[in-house]
């Protein structure tokens, strides 16, 4: 069965360490989890990501559902078996990706009707379906199926969304057989405190194993996502765990921590790691730059992934320059491994109640944000 | 000092089981050197290629001229400090890459102007230079600038061409400088015996380390890409070891080896990984067939790879299809495991005296060229 235990609160912030206990193993949160979209986390064998020391990675149900069909991968021993990953697994729904990458979708009271990114054909994403794919996937934490509207929209439009997505909530753990795979509610209610409020608290009310924040980072000012998580965490229960979905870069996640955010998911460091941009402990690094022509030492100089024991930056340089796609794995092995230690450093900082010191250490870095020409 | 030592000579036919002894260590022929023309196994890490026992690779000069220039490459610590790769390391010259890639090319007697395939700057080419650049890039085995005419050729042109190489072999020679570096001359002579014969006698005459067979594989009729090395092979002295460039598929390889040939490299298992095409021990498997969607076998069950050992061809067809970075890799593992297999197979084959089986094993698994529906 599904547990969570909290083992600090820590006072100065409202950041907490927990474990969460999953029918494939234990979770330290804070965690991030690396996003393995199509049952693999781009360019990495499941060896190297479990090396690195994450303890979950999250698919999503909605491509799984398209290609190759959530039946075939259930035939090849679920996602664990098809990917060869023995730790626990997040499945993401679908209803962001309905959202984000169908043709067509028309929202029903009784589901979404779209159209596939892939080939076109049209299929009825209900909240009975959505749980169906994702037992036959055999992910140790299910997401209700959830409305997630644009930003921005009115309040009319997130008010009905908000009910869409309660009744939606109640009808995914109606259908829910596995009673020991967790299902979490999804919060939604744009930027409208109110809703927000609404939305927890119905959600919180019909009871889940944990409580996801969704459709924010997606458009809204970044003030307002961090007003939002905090406003709509005070209407959650404080024993499960909670996941800020879709967001962060270091600064959104240690800020989100202290707000008492348990759980993320981000394409940020698998994605910049592709387009060559690069996380470092002195801000990023733009790897195609001609100033690495010549540079003998590594990314990262103060990090230990096998990356930067084995390359200088002049030869992944001359690998991305050449399109060379080893250099996509080598550069989102160090990318992963930042967060990694990002991760880490939150749950040792959090234990030794020096997360606030933690807290300002990574948004000095410049932010991040700035890009660093060393 | 490059040694080549003859262990064994196979009386029923050609074969021999050698040691080659560079600067970096020994290779165990008859080998085959994996292409890392950019200064990468595309797809692979060092280590990788390493643990499927190949210990030697072959760069391209050409391509390391161009990007990121040998200069670069030189004060990186070479190509083994720069690719870390600390074993064998055979370049090749560029005259091939010149007829394949340049953009314009035009022979002079004292090298080849052409213009680069990638921005089109004018480049000359000249035996000395290809030396330098060589000896820059810090290879075990060096080779001669040699012309590569096209196929078809008239006799008359091949007749100069086979002049040419040798002038250019020469000017090679008198050009190095690392006498612990090995250098190897080229034989051409297209399909013409006799400019074959020439050809091989005047480089022999001028005394290499070895002897490479270029311009064959490049179009003509494949009775006569062994008739041909047949007999080229004949007016090379036996002590030194003999490089059939470019070459081949399973069946090209114990061919050639039983002619005589201690070294092969060939961009056919990288290449046909990336196409999805595999090598087994039951012939060819073309994964992205629709009739391996839900098949839980390895692509070949007598392999050890690791990707036979950890996934199903299920999953690698559904990254295939999903066009996921990491296959590439899985696959080019499997199938020069296969080669490395195949490397070894030969060696102990021709060592036990069962050479003659070998070859009558590989080459009746449908010649490879059959595609396998199992």
């Amino acid at each position: 069965m599904f547990k969570f235990e909290i083992q600090k609160n820590d006072t100065p912030t409202g950041a907490r360490l927990g474990k969460m206990h999953t029918a494939h193993g234990i979770v330290d949160t804070p965690a991030f989890m690396p996003v393995a979209t199509q049952a693999v986390v781009k360019g990495l064998s499941p060896e190297e990501v479990c090396d690195m020391g994450f303890q979950m990675v999250i698919v999503n149900a909605y491509h799984m559902f398209l290609r190759p069909g959530h039946k075939t991968v259930e035939e090849q021993g679920g996602l664990h078996g098809f990917m060869h990953w023995d730790r626990p697994i997040t499945t993401d729904s679908g209803g962001f990706q309905v959202l984000s990458l169908a043709k067509t979708r028309k929202i029903k009271e009784g589901g979404i009707i779209f159209q596939s990114h892939l080939d076109g054909t049209e299929h009825f994403l209900t909240p009975a379906l959505a749980i169906e794919i994702q037992e036959s996937l055999g992910s140790d934490i299910m997401m209700c199926l959830d409305e997630c509207p644009p930003y921005p929209s009115t309040e009319e439009y997130i008010k009905d969304s908000v009910g869409l997505t309660t009744s939606w909530a109640k009808l995914c753990k109606n259908a829910r057989s596995k009673q020991d795979r967790a299902l979490f509610g999804i919060v939604q209610g744009g930027v409208y405190p109110e809703l927000r409020e609404r939305s927890a608290g119905e959600l919180a009310e019909i009871g889940f194993d944990g409580y996801a924040l969704g459709g924010l980072g997606i458009g809204e000012d970044p003030g307002a996502t961090y007003d939002i998580t905090e406003h709509t965490l005070s209407f959650l229960p404080r024993d499960k765990p909670r996941y800020l979905m879709g967001l962060g870069n270091p600064e959104d996640i240690v800020t989100a921590v202290s707000c008492g955010v348990d759980l993320f998911d981000c394409v940020i460091p698998t994605r910049n790691a592709r387009n060559g941009t690069l996380f470092t402990s002195r801000g990023k690094l733009v790897i195609k730059n001609a100033r690495y022509t010549e540079d003998k030492r590594p990314i990262d100089e103060s990090c230990c992934c096998y990356t930067c024991k084995t390359y200088s930056r002049s030869y992944l340089r001359h690998l991305f320059i050449a399109k060379e796609i080893l250099v996509l794995r080598l550069l989102t092995l160090h990318n992963l491994s930042f967060y990694a230690e990002l991760m880490r450093n939150i749950r040792r900082a959090i234990a030794q109640e020096e997360f606030s010191n933690l807290i300002s250490s990574v948004q000095s870095h410049g932010g991040h944000e700035k890009i660093e020409t060393f």
